[in-house]
């Protein structure tokens, strides 16, 4: 059983708006090009696509990737919600904290 | 196969404000009452717990169910977060969304 | 000098998603409606509305009220989001908080 | 009358959970620590700060400056929201956005 580090766990939300009502391309496009960032576990959900990583830094790449990406297929305007959970006491991880609350 | 309807989905996220850095009893107590709200589907995230409901007023029922729980604990203070995205051109579900940005 | 009261302060933001990118009328029509709300003061700032009740009932209102107005402008998909700053052991308003962080 | 320039808006919410129902101490940290980032515009709301920058990366810093400073007061979580504005299409600033909704 590998050892518990401290990581923060996040949760990014990303779409263009003025592209129409469909925004799944864009939305794709976030999620591939933030799944190829090293250090990085991404878990996709209906509203957003949680991320772990050890430091913040790795977090707010995910950022600065998603919107690279959404831009990058020609959106004019984007918004996007970052909520961070950094927690520095103790070692968790996605999925203990789904675990903690269910059941 | 059943008919898809319009539906609105959701996603809400509380937690108490100075009982603790734990806060998983009181995340556990709001999922527990929302998850009794008649017409409610919900999937608990890391980070959230995603709603499904058609119409808006049984997706806000979350919001007051969640905060009187956490109340009810004793919370002196309490965050919440709730994002919606309605939709009303196209009717798709909670899987229907990750579906079509993942793979 | 008004006694103050307990009071529940929130923030909401809304836009429609396809109805091009300059969204300020739709903006402006949720914030008209929601201003017309009887006991909820609100407060316009450059990325949501700062709303202030006395219960969370009427802060719940606004959504409805926002998303209704959005809707009746003919968008077709709506994304909002709430945060919420419930705090039950003292009375605080809006000036309040921006005061002790200020300075 | 200075040329506007494309500017990124967004908003920044950060406050410790388990630190007591009072956090204005560790919001104002926050606040004092990312007014100091050059290049970046703040004003401050009963919900949240402000941010404008030129960039998305001056956005980011904002959100490693708050979570530094509110750590560097002991505090064993963190809780923070980001939302971002960014639009390609046109220049706009802080207080463009409130005024195209207002009156």
């Amino acid at each position: 059983m590998p050892r518990k580090r401290i990581v923060t766990i996040a949760e990014f939300s990303i779409h263009p708006i003025g592209e129409g009502t469909s925004v799944s391309r864009h939305v794709k496009a976030a999620i591939d090009s933030i799944s190829q960032i090293r250090g990085l576990k991404c878990q996709v959900t209906p509203m957003a696509t949680v991320l772990e990583a050890q430091d913040l830094k790795t977090i707010l790449k995910a950022v600065e990737q998603g919107h690279r990406a959404v831009r990058s297929l020609g959106a004019k305007r984007i918004s996007s919600t970052l909520r961070i959970d950094e927690r520095l006491d103790k070692a968790r991880t996605m999925s203990d904290k789904v675990r903690k609350v269910s059941g």
